[in-house]
């Protein structure tokens, strides 16, 4: 087989890999609702029930931003990379198994947080998720990234060190506000509920950087 | 990198988020069946028991319908969206957000729905999901579209002027029918399901008349 | 916009309904594991109780092999089909409700297959969701077939109409099947495990004619 | 239709049935959270109560990274097969049918791991559908490999001979494992464990081999 035959399939694994990882992170977002539970109540106090379970709306809310925003970060960082070998792929399936794992964290903090013994627990629990995540998809970017190894052609060196530094922010913000959490988890859930929002807005997070770089 | 080659990722990113959104969208319409339970009883009330279970079935088809609606029409925008940017992404990931969580108020409506006190707050609930996409339905639209900002080139002026005004139905439409739940939530619940009747007919819409313009 | 950019356009709808269907078929096919349960009884009795659950194995196999037999088949369908409408998005969404539904009867029969009462309605209700997928198969074909409307081009009329009638197996048969549930239940679940065993089979069913046709 | 047609159709076949199994994959790796169960505990208990629930983590992990594997390797598998058959979709979909019952006893040993009695048949069963799973990749690939029957053209004889061998591994491997359960089911889930790790790494398994023959 050619050479260029061989280049073919390599640039046809990270299609079918961004197919798979979507496939994945569309389906973990979207298990999140079955954690929000229909109360069992008399009719008369389904409007209390239903108010009283404002931990699992705020919940799925901001367990549904963070996936949204890792799969919006994911899609940028897959538009700079063109090559997939075998323990790139076998990186980004402990990368997708820490987003899996999410849904579980946050019907744990739904159902603890107002329990003032439990709530530290199911936070660092929370916090240890999120930052295992930022964790593995800075492994899979620098994989990816070291001396270009899977990157496309035309990225300056400066332009990938300040992105190695802007990705750098996801595991240091997660990873503190998790050992906050020990002390006081009601700060550290909203600095997870504030994350979520901020990079929701438009401007933010490394990925305008590289665009306005690129273009 | 070149002029070019930034465009081509941009369009690349259409077409990544079409394929994140029809599968969020597919994962949302299948787990609605998950809401529709087996009964637990002596096997010679199973018919009874089936059949006093309709809420469940009714909810399921109206809902069904409903999202496979929404992708319809979402995929009919598409076709007119040649562009993405950040904030563009963002929007849709708010605006799945609320597709995702129907599966939730529609056992809710099943449940309650023969309850007089229950059946007001559940059915105002559902209404304010339906709404809620309705809503970030039209924010998606409104910001592709104006100025034309992420629109394929060719769109004339006052067909868009024309769709500004066919997809602002959905907000009205749904927003008075979870007014009317307040007062009268079983009419409110026909109109949901007659909504969903309806759009499925032939030449209902504002998807005909673009198609029609457009060829 | 050109006559030819239109086309295309259309040309897109097929592509992207073939990726909503098979996600959809996807999620319904794989989510019938989540019916089989883990028994809860004292270790010594586990493997009695697991062996006591075939009806839930024999259940998840049937329906799991019919989805499969149902995609393969869609899959053929669609090689034939070049465009699409409104409409026909509209009755595929349709097709697609009724294959949604099968994890909810795959349950019913598995939990009352033994309950001599409850048995016949289960199976009945069973049999019932086959011949819905079995019909809608059948309105979305004719419909996509009636004059060739959104054919691809240089299919003769009779190997059209072999087509039409070897689909008409599938309604027909699964439809006795469930009439002969009300006096038989046993045959008529022998019948439906039967079917997907025999289609699994190669050169089995209308595809094979086809694809002979064609090549 | 010309040969050329037809021979496009079947390609076509190869990149549906591959996004068809993709979605499997990725529904059915994403399921296996809903397994891990959030502790109902007083919260003073909770820390105790999750380091309790260990076997459910351990499981999670072991399943994600085994369906995970299989996915490369199935990815692999495709880039050497470029047709497709009625009989080999089928294959496939019965194939897709063992990856999915994954969860199920997944669940299953981390109910029964601490249990002397029931450890053995769970254990007994997890490693029976690892095994069907192995067997069944074994079974889809001599198909498409037997006389070069699917594959892509310019395949030297003996590398296939050697990817028969290196494949031959899994089902030996796994049916082992699966009969010293009976005699030591600890050891015959270390060997499961330890056997995600393993292929996890890099340089093992078939497909370095077959990557380092083509280019």
């Amino acid at each position: 087989m050619s050479e260029k035959a061989s280049d073919e399939a390599r640039s046809d694994d990270t299609s079918r890999l961004e197919t798979f990882a979507d496939g994945v992170m569309a389906i973990a977002i979207t298990l999140l609702i079955l954690e929000v539970r229909v109360p069992h109540v008399e009719g008369r106090g389904l409007g209390a029930a239903l108010a009283h379970q404002w931990p699992s709306y705020a919940g799925f809310v901001v367990s549904f931003l963070t996936i949204g925003i890792i799969w919006v970060n994911h899609h940028h960082m897959f538009k700079l990379i063109s090559r997939s070998t075998h323990a790139f792929l076998m990186l980004n399936v402990v990368f997708l198994m820490t987003i899996c794992v999410l849904p579980w964290p946050t019907a744990l903090v739904a159902d603890y947080v107002r329990d003032p013994d439990g709530r530290t627990v199911a936070t660092a629990v929370y916090g240890g998720v999120m930052t295992s995540i930022a964790v593995m998809f800075n492994v899979v970017w620098r994989y990816a990234g070291t001396n270009h190894r899977l990157l496309v052609p035309g990225i300056a060196d400066e332009a990938l060190a300040k992105m190695n530094r802007s990705y750098l922010a996801g595991p240091v913000v997660y990873g503190s506000s998790t050992l906050i959490a020990f002390a006081q988890p009601y700060v550290s859930l909203a600095i997870f509920a504030g994350l979520a929002v901020y990079w929701l807005l438009p401007g933010t997070g490394p990925r305008a950087e590289v665009l306005t770089r690129r273009s």
